[in-house]
């Protein structure tokens, strides 16, 4: 019997590294560790006057589905210049940052979220690649049941918990399911 | 002439990997993408009664200087687990996290350091494997002509400033200098 993850190519050996104290991935054809970092996501909630920018996903997971622009953070940029790269490549927009309105710590998966308060700088947006349309939408127009993320949630409710709020402490994640 | 480069293994050669719009290092024995993501660095400034807690570094960059306890976020934790994790490994120090007192990016090393307001939960403190010496300094006690890294003054300084506010923004990076 073959064990096929043994054709697997490149760092998918599970070894603890010489003076480490963890198991890691290590390539057995190369010898590279492959140190598994936990991941920045940078996003915003962004309006343009009382609507709130959504895109809607072209691409899985929850393909189909509204989420905020948002993505993970690239090499030698800030959080809040990936945050804004990352509605100009979803969604077409220009944003302006403001202040942190959530830090969300999702061990499970070793993402750190990082999301921002923004203001869109006009109105004229369009689908990036990534995704299948955009919209503007005021709260009540927000499609509640169709949004992709549980941290969705949690950011519109922190961006309304906060709301005229001058200097605020960032936000936490929330339990699951809320 | 041998270009000694080429015999180093591992991801190391810089290549657009199809799909991709960025240079990424690849390896050329086995196809591994290396995409290197920014770097979460979790720290604390953790107080018992009016004194500091400071590590003097026992290990490359800057040997011999103190530091505030504080590293690289594992995989599986949260920032605040994480910045609890490091006062334990570095200085043997039980600390409770308090509120996020800054957010540095140095994007010239693709690094976000997140650190956190603490308290010790004793004065029990010991050197870890990393750390030469611990101690519990005053403001005036503290070894500013010793001190590793710049933004170690700028948590100090932002401790400083947020001292006695219930709730705050955190701050952000400071000028290369200060
Ligand atoms: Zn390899
Ligand atoms: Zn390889």
């Amino acid at each position: 019997m073959v064990d096929e993850r043994s054709e697997a190519k490149g760092p998918v050996t599970k070894l603890v590294p010489e003076g480490d104290e963890r198991e890691r991935l290590v390539c057995t054809d190369c010898g590279f560790i492959n140190y598994i970092n936990p991941k920045i996501v940078v996003g915003a909630v962004a309006t343009w006057e009382d609507r709130f920018l959504l895109c809607k996903r072209a691409i899985p997971p929850r393909l189909g589905y509204w989420t905020l622009p948002a993505g993970f953070m690239e090499e030698g940029e800030s959080t809040q210049d990936g945050a804004a790269r990352e509605a100009w490549e979803e969604a077409r927009a220009r944003i302006e940052i403001g202040p942190l309105l959530g830090v969300y710590n999702i061990p499970r998966i070793s993402q750190v979220q990082m999301i921002y308060r923004a203001r869109l700088l006009s109105d004229e947006i369009s689908a990036g690649p990534e995704s299948e349309d955009v919209g503007l939408f005021t709260w009540d127009e927000i499609p509640w049941d169709e949004i992709a993320f549980p941290t969705v949630h949690w950011a519109f409710a922190h961006y309304r918990e906060t709301l005229g709020q001058g200097e605020f402490a960032p936000r936490s994640e929330m339990p699951m399911g809320v």
